[in-house]
């Protein structure tokens, strides 16, 4: 254990410049049909369900939140008034492996129901790709099987600079925030239409 | 209303790019004596609170879910089994405005109590920054008052780039994900030893 | 310490013995007006908004995933996807003292707003019930002040019997699913039409 | 729909009578054995999670929150700093029909790991049941396999009464309070003791 007072915070520094530089190297990656796909479904769909497990629900939750703001009609899988999936509802996974067993059974149901399912996901390898309509991308580290800027410019330092998902979950946080950006331009509203519908008590 | 087929998701891209630079010009803005004593107050605390409202929450969430990974005795303020607060413990409240009336309410709280409080925030002028012991300043966007790389480079339409706190959430939670990599790093463990303690039950 | 095998269970026995009778006296003091108005609010609200603290919050999810299963528009405080209150809609506050301060406190805001406010309490003179359009009294055990069955028919051991809250929050559950019953009855629907809006991703 | 005006309330306190009675009997239906063996496990665990889904779950909080009070080591499965399960600790699992997806799931990996799995039920011929440790059995309504005092003496309403799992969900969470009470009995602890570990933070 070293003494907080002789770091001089090297790896704080290193890691958020990675991720900036992996973020900037994101914007260029991303399929733009795909993401068309995606916009038409949220902008058609009746109901929005998100789920995802860990800091992939919270990145999930996030969003849930902004397309509240924008006026959706959108849920949080386990949350308490959460309502049955329908066949005209759009159900968002989210897992950076595509594997995690919890979000892979519901997103089955999911398709059983007949609703449209989309995964965001680092692993185009994945049962969740297998099984969703519409996929993005999302260039994350995954656990056992890399990819991305991360891995590409690092030299095996870098899994403790972004442990475990932490490179997918922020990418996927910016991900979502950069879809909220164009469904604002897309659907003519302002910062202020959001802010009419952020929650009065907190 | 714009059909999603016509967009070529600029606005998308554009606010990632700005995320990215953002984040990469944060890197050099913190007063690292802040940092170095938020550490310590992390590494000699009995038990760690982490509270936040709506977005800053989650992102106070997702930092709870590591410092668990790290072996941590550490709570989310609001969940089921967090104990009450002790003198020796330290409460950590994130909140870009500083003046979210329930996050500045439990500081003053835990205050009383005599715990150490630890702000995350944009706003050095704030009344948490007024009551902590400790403050990390994030150069996010305040509502009515801003500052930090977005204001200065766009003309405007930044506000529907990045709305409302989602500057400041993405860039606190980029924040507390470098603390996690120092900590890593200062406490000489790696990323087995999270993945040990990461939940089997999801 | 008693070993566990060395037990009887008797405290056990006795707690849930007093629970029932507590039940069966609490069905005939309720003020049927106060049960009606409540019953009116309900079912004319654009949107409900339940909120509690601690276990009362838990209580209250529970109505509230009734109240979506009858087909309301009903939303947790606190959660994700909760949108801002309106006046045209009903905030019900759960509080056994009627002094809980976030919830005081939110219940003010949402008088602000110019929304019914309801409260379900165990305490008539509490700053909740000054505030709130609609009472409804749980005969529960308050924290300094008693009332209530088990006050008038124990001898100074109830506090182990049914500590701090105990008494309230199971009351209240029990009021609320008696809502739920007078719910159905009045809005003719049946037990499958709950069914039919049961989540069916968990 | 009748109007709320002309409705004398009668489900209402029906079903609160019929709870009532229902309570009453239960407590004498329990077979101590289990009992006491559920007292020792949690008595003697490391770390004690509690599960369930639904109301399930928020019943399964309630209790979490007691034993917290209590001074356990305790979590809920699902929230944020919840650490992995091992060998040493103790799952308690809550499923009516003791055929939940999400729980039965959940309960397997326990079992793997070669933690002990404690199961509340109304279903003695369920999946939980079958790996499990230990049973205790909640005389509540089962889906389309009815018991206990409901179904004994209504004709036919007692669905409306006692819709989908309200009846076990009741009777679960009083049947975890009496073990509360209980644990204070045997632990030999007071409400003041409790007191001292209830949240300030609210």
């Amino acid at each position: 254990m070293i003494d907080p007072k002789d770091t001089e915070c090297k790896n704080l520094v290193l890691s958020i410049k990675l991720m900036a530089k992996h973020l900037d190297g994101m914007a260029d990656t991303f399929e733009i049909a795909e993401i068309k796909k995606m916009l038409n479904y949220i902008l058609k769909a009746e109901n929005i369900f998100v789920m995802g497990a860990g800091r992939s629900g919270l990145v999930g939750k996030a969003f849930a939140m902004r397309l509240m703001h924008l006026g959706f009609s959108v849920y949080v899988v386990g949350e308490t008034t959460t309502p049955a999936v329908k066949k005209e509802d759009v159900v968002i996974g989210i897992s950076g492996s595509g594997e995690t067993r919890s979000i892979v059974d519901l997103g089955k149901i999911a398709k059983e129901i007949g609703s449209t399912l989309i995964a965001v996901t680092s692993n185009k390898d994945s049962t969740i790709v297998d099984i969703s309509d519409n996929v993005v991308l999302i260039p994350g580290r995954i656990k056992d099987n890399g990819g991305g800027y991360l891995e590409r410019h690092m030299r095996g330092d870098y899994r403790n600079l972004t442990p475990l998902g932490t490179s997918f979950e922020i990418s996927s946080l910016v991900f979502f925030d950069a879809m909220i950006a164009e469904l604002i331009s897309i659907m003519g509203v302002s910062e202020d239409d959001l802010k009419s519908r952020h929650t009065t008590l907190e």
